[in-house]
């Protein structure tokens, strides 16, 4: 059994990590950890646990949860959680990081985007991305391992085999995505308190969201080519679930039988992702690890579509789907959908 | 002109307050404030009226506002709206009060309810119910008018006629309530986040909601009876809109056409309440100030049904319509839907 | 392994169905019917079977449907599928009826709320009631189970205990039940197209839903009492769940203290019903068998609140539990929440 | 008084229509049309206008209507309504068509998007576009209005000052352009049944909506010069609101001030066109005929996000607006927000 204890579990991501891994057959959930409701139990936060799992929230003291677990999820913000990794490493422990600590290229880019506190920076470049369709076989042996945000794992997919081949123009990318609200997460603010958000369809972060550049990065480090994006999140009255509808300009005229044939012979064998035919929604893929892609070319240019549920494929299934590649379990365990 | 100034301005029942307002021949709306936006423009709070209101939020000082107004609309919480309901009155302005402060029949009530805390208390069962359709004369006179709190109103409105008349047992009243979620407020709680109630339905204050005593004390004052409901809000994954379901035991036998004749000649020539035949919807009166209301008779109980829009009707719509009932203009005045 | 066939497998409850049944380790879905879609692959009809399973849609040939089948899900409208029932049974197979077909206690009651015509008169009031909970020891040695509706399981789960302790007056009985729109079933109509049942909230069926005699007549059975509820639906804004608010009159006083302890005695042990302290919401149970519930005591009337997800322990859910009943699996198998 | 009939009152648009008309101090509905619904009150359809209007609704027996009405507001599906227009306008009525029948520059063109059948294909390329913003003047005197799309209005307004001051590559532009549920109508289809678009986001129509040439030939119109834009719509979970975000490569660099002031002074005066600096949200402007758009600079890209209600400004506000036009009233007469 592997013991895994779960920083900051009192969000949604993780909220969804304790239901997956409480089907799984080779994990123990050991330690579920918040500073602020630490001593409640965690049914009491998600009431939908009631009756299901039997853990009372502790502070994340280090020795204290490192003596019951073999792997960490940590699903703390960016800064916080990287001090966590730290010292879960230093213990020996293997981490699975949902934040953006480990996530980019290079520190530099870090800093310019998330400012100049880092705890561990000189890690930053060196550890594996955690999608497996892309990189599989480093997470295997990882130790540390960053889970990737929910946007970029919806632009990425789709783009990563075309860029490879260079198919596409590296620097004609617009990637206009729409996320549920759960993707803000479960603290509450006026933007996403529900008589504001409900009817109601925003853009926001234009130009300026943090997923941006990370969506760059990891295809720049896929397909090394210099990849330069026009990013536009979009914030949608529904509980879960991104659509990417990505445009680009092709390098050679492309019919659009070849490009979904790329893509199909991309994925081939992959469990979690679906290229399709017909133009996919989100609710195909909700509450499921899966991503169902597909393409079209209007015009000459070529228009790719992606959906995944941002909680489980964009957060805590890709996050079991690392935990199954770093323990050699088949990646499905868990994630049957 | 009526000049009216909108304490708590930054609220959604202040928000559609203005937007009646605006539609208002015989209304300029010449303040508004809030303690904590203060300096701020209105429309950089309430985005939806850009261009339409050029004013800039005060903190409330009384000489200010009251200088440039003749009634006040209080949307401030209870105690905080007492407290400057009486200094205006004091400076001679007419006051409608959104809060709770005013609307129950004596003093301990609204303390068991409420907490030891009132600013005016002598006036506590002295200030008319702003329920035009029970009490337009004293309103009319009136120059403070405690509006009516948006569950009684769907409530009292069916319930009044039946009560007064006898014909039903005053004893058995199931008030089963249904809101969306604008009903709590803009601000952001952890109940009221977008993923934790979209998708969702619950009842919350089961027997302990404070407008359980209001519908009780008002049906008392229009029917003298001693009324005691039991009261079962719930809240309804929607912005706005209250359907009210309410149960009663008849004290004699009732055909349903009987009730739904008396209720029809209870409200004949009532602009704003249609006794319709069909099952009315939420969405029928949403954005009106209109209450559209039915009757069943099922086993021989009764069973009223009552929408309102909670923000409208049970509130901002009430309002100007008090005004229009204290200033003599046509009650449908910047009312008509 | 248990071979499953599923009769009208387009709608909503029928996809469930198969979700969860893809989960079972000792089930295989070996046909799916359906009469108009016939020849399609059930994937093309559900999307978000894609690449889950292959299996094309026929019509439902008996002989070819009973030689690859052991148990028959029929999710057919009820007459139709009383008749697929004794085709199947005489074919040897054991079934499970979705509809309402054998729910009821006597055919007199059938005809008055389901009209003339029932293919299998005789067996009406002899076939076991789908509600492990109660039923338990005759659904394990059944050939065909009558599969209990949404609204009666919400309603009879939390009033069963007390009517059988006689605790509670059967004939004050309020059932106030919300339901999401997938209750409605995959057939559009304009009740249910979006924009007609989006942001809003109404009653439907006041004082006629068919499931009004099924919770009595259930809770006659169960607690040998006459009982006469006063059901009301209502059409909430959301895909699933249902929640109903239960008022009742208690025969002697009761403490809310030991109608929940009654309510926890009863269901000890019970895997899928949680007596909860807290008021329960649908989203808690969204996607698992459980029901939660809770009871509150106002003014001396009893209020019950239990909430399920009507798809899943409202219908297939429950199926796949009366499945597991049926084959001696464990109650949970496949429905580990 | 202007006597309007409208054609096709049971829809969606019409509705809008009916009720921004009873608002309208110098117009009177006289005649509402349906094939199917002839001989209901049409407050009978629509509930929501109980006790606001007395019509029943007639089929369209062109000289009855047309001897009580002075213009026609056709919310008719295309073909239909050129049919009833060509009757109508002989009749010597003015008209304004919602339907697509007149809006394209060339009957070629309508018949590669719509088909062949064009009942009145001689007109085709000479009715003027009703949007005011753009055409008002040939507006003023026109007997027949071709009212716009709802994509069309969201896409042409941000586009049409930077297209017509050769500030971008008309051959570089993206639409993309999410819209509520109503925008599909009011007949119930699988797609638009509340439990499969709710919670759900898709993309529809990629590359083949009848929306596309209407935005490139409106463009072209306006700008004189040949526009190819890559359109692309999406139904969010919502019911009413579009918001377009479009990307267009400038031909010269572009800061976003620039961009943001040549739109300030486009539509300097315009009442409905604000031109916003923060992310406008289709929540602001619902239920009234404004438009809030802005702009972003990002990585040399231009970025315009555009928001409208598609009954209001992109239907039937539109038509009201131009009813204003065309008579000569004050253009926000019942318009006002």
């Amino acid at each position: 059994m592997v013991r895994v204890g779960i920083l900051g579990a009192t969000g949604y991501t993780a909220f969804e990590a304790i239901k997956l891994l409480l089907r799984h057959p080779h994990v123990e959930i050991t330690a579920v950890t918040s500073r602020q409701e630490a001593g409640q139990s965690i049914a009491e936060i998600h009431h939908a646990l009631t009756g299901r799992i039997d853990l009372t929230v502790e502070a994340s003291d280090v020795p204290t949860i490192a003596a019951k677990t073999d792997l960490i999820f940590s699903c703390l913000p960016h800064g916080a959680s990287a001090e966590q990794a730290v010292a879960y490493l230093k213990a020996g422990k293997r981490v699975v990081d949902f934040s953006a600590d480990y996530r980019l290229n290079d520190i530099a880019t870090f800093r310019r985007w998330y400012g100049d506190h880092h705890p561990d920076a000189d890690r930053v470049g060196k550890v594996v991305y955690g999608l497996p369709e892309l990189f599989r076989e480093r997470i295997a042996s990882a130790d540390l391992v960053a889970n990737p945000g929910c946007y970029p794992t919806s632009a990425i997919l789709p783009l990563a085999p075309l860029l490879k081949q260079g198919l596409i123009d590296p620097r004609s990318i617009v990637v206009d995505s729409k996320s549920g609200v759960s993707g803000a997460g479960r603290t509450p603010k006026l933007n996403f308190h529900y008589p504001e958000c409900n009817e109601s369809f925003s853009a926001y972060g234009v130009g300026t969201h943090r997923h941006m550049p990370e969506i760059d990065q990891i295809l720049e480090r896929h397909a090394s080519v210099a990849v330069e994006t026009i990013f536009t999140p979009h914030l949608t009255p529904m509980d879960r679930g991104i659509l990417s509808t990505i445009y680009a300009v092709p390098l050679r005229p492309l019919e659009q039988d070849e490009v979904l044939q790329r893509l199909r012979e991309a994925y081939a064998g992959e469990p979690f992702v679906q290229v399709v035919d017909h133009l996919p929604a989100t609710k195909d893929v909700a509450h499921t690890n899966l991503c169902h892609l597909t393409a079209r070319v209007v015009r000459g240019r070529i228009v790719l579509i992606s959906c995944i549920d941002n909680l489980i494929k964009g957060a805590a299934g890709a996050a079991v789907q690392n935990l199954n590649c770093m323990y050699g379990f088949p990646e499905t365990t868990a994630l049957a959908p």
